[in-house]
């Protein structure tokens, strides 16, 4: 069985502009893996309004689920949710329901739910709010896009939030072999392997630290059963790794 | 001026596994801001043919310039070179210069330049080798796309090489000021500010951290004069910034 596939789109002038190092690409692959959905692509597009809904459309049609990160606060440059609501064509509105979460909120915080806030509460059509237990304002899934803050400890609680809720399929298991041995000593053997045992995939990741050239070989396959044998081939071939 | 422009295409199933954090991204944000080409769009796809070539295809349209990270190495997982040059419609084949580098360097070392070893001697026709300081098998330019490998100290020692080969613009310029107010209480303020001042972009960075909500406004522009002019407008709206 095929697992679900997902994209990633984040929404980052900020990462592009080498500013900041984005965070969540790397906690959304893990979470994905762990729960059965196969991350497949990630684009990262600047915050302009017709790059956000050309992005999300092309990966809308193309992936089970698009998870996006970034652009849903108050000030002036988070257009996240206009770009989305117009790549599925929905109209954007106030919710009366995350309107009452952000009046709640601000109302314990003392503070006023003002014209820039209220823009927090413009939720596509039909959209499902998804929690925010950091600050409140909602993200939302519309259609099979998962809209969600930028901020990693907010991005990661709605996530936490939002994966119960979607159907995964059985996880990819994987098992690392490292190898003190350049990837051209082992690339022919490893090919070979790869050839006989194609309900597995066999990746090897160079690593070069401290003068020492070497190689990570990841054996990846929903079939447990079938990693632990070709582990077992690898050790065979490899026996001085560890 | 319009600076260059450029993309990122990061071939990369071990990133979209979640296994390892992509570095290069980062690095080469820094170092093209700092050369003036402005990095639009990044793309991570799976090591599998057809997705390198469709997506080498569209950014390599779009943009002055695409570089890649990953999959030149010697294994049967390497297979950017023969995406790469199907995307442009170029043959690929043994370059005697590129052969002739591995083999100084693997007689150097003592070892075999076998055949998984040759197949980093395969180029596109035409394009410009990128040296490689670090392990000798060489990236090359071919067209606007730049091939360089995942390692993170070879992708680094590879640009260092190519940047000063590529025309650069301006660079931009920004600078940040630090604000500890929610994002809701300057968004009204920040939002006029960006609307009287089109030459620079306005840029607002959530933070939440130790429970203390706060904004990092960020002002770019290829005028330093504008940016210098902006924050000090900036410091007089948030004088409690710092």
């Amino acid at each position: 069985m095929q697992n679900p596939t997902a994209a990633m789109l984040v929404i980052g002038d900020e990462i592009l502009s080498g500013r900041t190092r984005d965070a969540n690409m790397h906690h959304l692959a893990k979470a994905l893996t762990d729960h059965g959905i196969r991350l497949a692509e990630v684009r990262i597009v600047p915050d302009e309004h017709a790059r956000i809904v050309e992005a999300a459309r092309a990966l809308s049609g193309a992936y089970d689920h698009v998870f996006t990160s970034g652009g849903i606060g108050p000030t002036h440059d988070d257009i996240t949710a206009d770009a989305i609501a117009e790549a599925l064509g929905v109209p954007l509105g106030i919710r009366e329901d995350a309107r009452a979460i952000l009046q709640a909120h601000y109302d314990r915080q003392g503070q006023e739910l003002n014209a820039a806030r209220l823009r927090m509460a413009r939720i596509p059509e039909g959209a499902a709010l998804i929690d925010n237990p950091v600050s409140a304002a909602p993200g939302f899934s519309a259609g099979n896009v998962h809209v969600m803050a930028g901020v990693p400890s907010i991005f990661e609680a709605m996530l936490a939030g939002l994966l119960p809720r979607l159907t995964g399929g059985a996880p990819v298991l994987s098992q690392s072999l490292r190898v003190v041995r350049g990837e051209g000593d082992i690339a022919s053997a490893l090919g070979d392997l790869a050839a006989a045992n194609p309900e597995v995939s066999i990746g090897s990741y160079p690593f070069f630290r401290d003068g020492v050239h070497g190689s990570n070989i990841v054996v990846r396959s929903q079939d447990g059963t079938a990693v632990d044998r070709v582990m077992g081939e690898l050790v065979r071939m490899f026996p001085e790794a560890g």
